[in-house]
């Protein structure tokens, strides 16, 4: 190469030398400062025995990141590196040519080989994860912000009442590893490549039969869409919603954060709130809204936990016939105690007026990020494109063990072992509730894996919840669920927790509110 | 119920009844017709020992679903089904009151017990995957459309030179269940749970040092974001990019189209094409564009295969400093015969200018959907929110997983594996192709998972792939990736196909070549 070239002709001008203290004396030249080898602290007896250009290219590289050889200096010459390392000089010219190919220095012929940019340095600070302040009562302060659920999950404790979780200790390890043996000793290879955006045809086809078997949905696998839980299928349904001019899906009051922060973001579709009774969604209020969409949870409000009524269901039918959509949320439907099984509104609605979400969150475990949609007719290709769109599809293996669980009958049997953990778990609670909370109102607790307890509106739920948090408790403010005001409660997940924590935790709770409501009373 | 009591008074104001023949004979009462227990084929000896009234209740609800009990029919009288059926009318009355509860029923007192909402049908008739036609010659005919990669994956074939795929026989299966069973045996189960939208830290830290390993790219694991490949990555960027003022993003030309694809979907990102030399993209055209994002692939350029060179990249990193944010799909850099690696951008450019994407899915299987980000600083928040937003991270265990064959040294062992094998392939690809297609120009074959050939302009390369693909050789038309005017080609892939499939298959391009040539050349 003729920029090297440029730097021997240089070379050649200066005297001749032959040992690193004369290499030591030798005068900066121009304005550029010739570094050394030993300034790179390059020692001789660490050069290896193959690969001697990687080696050296790799140790100038890191001389620039460290900030040692910076923009600006100068390389020494290839015949004095060459003698100071005792390799030939064509392992440093060969160096530096790498070197001059990544872009990171250039030949000036007389000037010698510049450094001209330099890699960014190897460790960024660690930055907090959204960069907030460690939480705490700050956490329930104000209005939740998009990582609050973050923020609350990374916060230690001891007693974990976050609504939403199965008993998790009871995930079937051993049944998804025999599966997954079993998926991976039949698989084809293609299957291994790019797939079905609309999802592996064996799990559509096994929700497609325990949809019949547990909610009532008859659909075919050609109509499913699997996706990576109910918050991605609200996501996708974002772009679809707008192009059929819906920017508005009306929400339940009290009604999930989760679920409302997903249609704000990004699309910015309003969220209109719609109060509940016991009955369900209040359809003359929801008619009042004007949105065209709503986002229901019939088979066990999230978070008050009733049923929605035959009459409530047929005014919803109503409503849908005249032009409303109704998206069906049915989290955690097949978890029930003291009451028969709902069909889903699906099921029961004649047309087709009703998208369809579940997912094994909360029947398996969150982390598997599997759900599936059964989407309204008419908007069935627009979603197949935005799953497509959005990640090409979930990934194959989890769907194809799933599946195997499915068929095989085992997640019904993992139901119904979950069935008596859980009932164990709401009896402690609603016990230690009875014993520690007197004079509040249990919500929801024949079915679900959470209940929501309300009292009396003396001592402000988020207040509340961030005196528990700091003994060690975790739960929800009822508030975080709600537009409207109303009454002050705790969103309560009792599922996930071991009856004796169950026990411990609500008593913090009771000692807490005794507390806030003495500093009110009191000054 | 008052609604079944009023059938009651009803039933009593009719003659007496004592069996089916009566039944049968009595008039319609009104203009709703009632059912006899018969037409319902209603059988007491099918009534089970348990669950009479669930029993009921379903079939009833069937005979809705299929049409056999409309709305508008009335049902039989409790007392007259209950006879029929040989059970007591609690039962029949329970059925009843669910069938309202469901809200499938009314009570109108005199009138009965009618039908007012049935399920929706059993079964939907199949829709296609899309509602095309069947694919073929209309594949490669005008603009591909967004289901275009759907489609020609669907399509049977004999040898598929689809792009972009490693061995997937070569799949570590054994070593991805160890690992499985590794996990799992050591998992606490709140990390079954929602977990961190970044990812999992393990496969984070794991990633970080994979990349200072094999691509020069040093980073920190808090600045690393687990995503569902690269195809999320480019959807989640769509949002940080345009909350950046950024509405238009150059591609290269040739340039990937499942690519543009994304960036264009819902978000109407434009994509100027910028042309590409053999060194690399075209720096001073994409000046010309004028657009202040460009989305590279620099180690190995999609699909022409040649490596950014040492000049250019000195002149991406002046454009960005002039403003350019560069986002550099590192898709398969591993994969590499006769050439030595070539660090990433990220690694070799100054300051904070590249948004680095990778993923396994050329590395281990695309049907794992696992890549990452590494985002220029001021997007990161930005980014982890459009994650969370989207699906609330990736599943936690195939991230675990993958961690443990990153750390262990498979994932390395398995690439030597896959460079043995890939590299005969290629072999087996460029000797028939010079046996073959002995004009064509060979572009990339020293490293990748595909090479691209270009011949003389004569036969259009989406007539030439259609002509392939009805003899049972799928492969891309290089016009697919094309926006701007250039000689005619086709992508081949060879690294999942055994090399026998690649000659034969090879072998048909060729002879498909000189049909569509002696078919212009005599009409």
């Amino acid at each position: 190469m003729s920029r090297v070239d440029g730097e021997e002709r240089g070379i050649r001008e200066r005297p001749a030398l032959g040992d690193e203290q004369t290499i030591r004396e030798r005068p900066a030249l121009g304005d550029e400062q010739t570094i050394g080898s030993d300034f790179l602290q390059l020692d001789a007896a660490a050069v290896p025995a193959d690969g001697k250009s990687d080696w050296l290219a790799g140790r100038l590289r890191r001389a620039m990141a460290d900030g040692r050889l910076a923009v600006g200096s100068r390389l020494p010459p290839t015949r004095l590196l060459a003698a100071d390392l005792r390799v030939s000089r064509g392992v440093v010219a060969e160096a530096y040519r790498r070197l001059t190919e990544d872009g990171h220095v250039e030949g000036r012929r007389r000037a010698g080989t510049v450094v001209v940019a330099v890699p960014p340095p190897t460790a960024s600070p660690p930055l907090p994860a959204s960069g907030r302040p460690a939480p705490g009562a700050a956490l329930f302060a104000g209005e939740p912000g998009t990582d609050v659920f973050d923020l609350l999950r990374a916060t230690p404790s001891r007693v974990d009442f976050t609504p939403g979780r199965p008993d998790l200790t009871a995930f079937p390890r051993a049944a998804w590893l025999r599966a997954e043996r079993s998926v991976l000793a039949d698989l084809s290879a293609e299957h291994l490549g790019y797939g079905d955006p609309r999802g592996a045809l064996p799990l559509r086809r096994a929700v497609s039969g325990w949809l019949a078997r547990t909610r009532g949905v008859q659909v075919d696998p050609e109509d499913i869409l699997i996706v990576a839980g109910i918050a991605q299928a609200l996501t996708l349904l974002h772009p679809v919603l707008r192009a059929d001019g819906i920017d508005a899906v009306a929400v339940e009051d009290p009604g999930s954060l989760g679920a409302r922060q997903h249609l704000r973001h990004a699309s910015s579709l309003a969220t209109p709130p719609v109060p509940v009774d016991d009955e369900g969604i209040r359809v003359d209020a929801l008619r009042a809204t004007g949105a065209r969409a709503a986002l229901l949870t019939p088979a066990h409000q999230f978070p008050m936990g009733m049923v929605t009524s035959g009459e409530r269901r047929r005014e919803l039918l109503r409503w849908a016939r005249d032009g409303g959509l109704i998206l069906e949320d049915d989290y955690d439907a097949e978890h029930r105690y003291d009451r028969p099984p709902v069909p889903a509104l699906r099921a029961l609605l004649a047309d087709d007026h009703v998208c369809y979400m579940g997912s094994v969150s909360k029947l398996l475990a969150p982390a598997l990020r599997i759900g599936w949609m059964v989407p309204v007719r008419r908007h069935r290709d627009a979603l197949i494109d935005a799953k497509r769109f959005n990640d090409l599809g979930n990934a194959a293996l989890p769907q194809l063990v799933l599946a195997r669980l499915l068929e095989s009958g085992a997640l019904e049997r993992h139901l119904r072992l979950l069935r008596d953990r859980h009932r164990r778990r709401r009896d402690a609670m609603t016990e230690a509730l009875a014993a520690h909370l007197p004079g509040a109102v249990v919500h929801g607790a024949a079915a679900g894996l959470h209940l929501t307890v309300t009292y009396a509106a003396d001592v402000p739920d988020g207040e509340l919840a961030a005196a528990a948090l700091s003994r060690g408790v975790k739960c929800h403010p009822l508030s975080w669920h709600r537009q409207l005001p109303g009454r002050p409660g705790l969103v309560l997940g009792y599922a996930a927790t071991p009856t004796a924590l169950i026990r411990e935790g609500v008593a913090v709770l009771g000692s807490a509110l005794l507390r806030g409501r003495r500093t009110r009373r009191w000054g």
